[in-house]
């Protein structure tokens, strides 16, 4: 069994490749970047490296040109600023609708190229690492259960029944995932969640507060180190 | 009400963008048009010609880095031929699988495309031209009534409920295309079908084979000269 696993560089998609790994061996697994324009680069540093320590074969791709137009304020094109609050305190604010940092369509987006390169490199498997807590309140649509339901079904009949999708963390909150990840040893500290490229994360965006409530919840402190 | 097409400047995919520009006005639709590798550039030359025709804004992504590595026919890339017979006869060799010309998962790539690019121009609608004929048997997976339909709602949950997919032509004929087209007098001489990309088309491939049907049951001549 073949595998291609959407892979960021991030605290989410890393443990998926190392569930992936666990899985199908790394002999089987392709990891899958994507760069869409976003403000800093060092996910994709982060990416190369952890793809280097597991072993495993790296597709990237530049897709930067589609998002030309959209004022999400994670792209570098945009000055406006990440919000420094908790997605709760976002969506209070859009009344319900997707949070700045909601990259138009780009879970949907980078599902179907992972579905195109699975079929050209004969994988029967899609994983990614959509997780619950993203969804919550609609903040990222193209991260519900539904979203994944409803693609993993066109991605299926799609490609002919050839191509499966998986997401085994999209019922789990973020501290399941780094669970997970802890009893697969994955090497969190070449990881990267926070929105902003300095040189530590930054501690204040809404993934930076998640990704430490995570650790906590799970009695552990995170290998990063913060601002 | 504005509108994304996706627009290869093939039959089916101008005659549902005249029916866009008919329904909400030149103004408020954009044509969006992918490169994926394929042999020749004869459809996007024509896509050009038809946009100017209409007047319409156009939207033009390079997506072949995507499709390194599929053995597509239709892909520059790879010499194997296309074959010159028609979608029944090849699907019998194929035991059901898609045919040679099957593009990787490209309808729903294109479609995840156009939702982002939707989304970021304020779009509520995606307009495509995919019909019966294209699905028929399985030749095309990714054209199936089923496939269109968990991907539009793939896209709808996955946007925020914010864009709807429409395919006018999905429970219909290339005969039924053709008759809408000619109720609006759609530019035929301006629109390339044929995989091959010769002066003339070749009238051989499986493409062209049916377009030259779809004219023939409505009782007209097809504007364009076959080799």
């Amino acid at each position: 069994m073949k595998a291609v696993v959407l892979f960021s560089g991030g605290l989410d998609s890393t443990t998926c490749l190392a569930l992936a790994i666990e899985k199908y061996g790394a002999d089987n697994v392709t990891a899958l970047s994507m760069y869409y324009g976003q403000k800093h680069e060092k996910e994709i540093e982060c990416a190369k490296k952890i793809v280097k320590y597991y072993g495993v074969k790296h597709i990237q791709f530049d897709l930067s040109d589609i998002f030309e137009t959209s004022d999400c304020t994670l792209l570098k094109k945009n000055e406006t600023e990440i919000p420094e609050e908790s997605y709760a305190e976002q969506l209070k604010k859009t009344n319900g609708a997707p949070v700045s940092t909601y990259v138009p369509f780009r879970n949907g987006l980078f599902l179907s190229v992972a579905a195109s390169v699975a079929v050209a490199q004969g994988a029967e498997e899609i994983l990614y690492g959509a997780h619950a807590d993203d969804a919550a309140g609609n903040a990222y649509p193209d991260c519900s259960v539904e979203f994944n339901g409803y693609m993993a079904k066109a991605i299926y009949t799609g490609t002919g029944d050839a191509v499966n999708v998986v997401a085994p963390f999209v019922a789990k909150t973020k501290a399941d995932v780094v669970a997970e990840g802890l009893r697969m040893n994955v090497p969190y500290e070449l990881t990267w969640s926070c929105y902003e490229g300095g040189d530590k994360p930054c501690g204040k965006c809404g993934t930076c507060i998640d990704r430490k409530e995570a650790f906590e919840k799970n009695g552990v402190k995170d290998p990063l180190e913060y601002e």
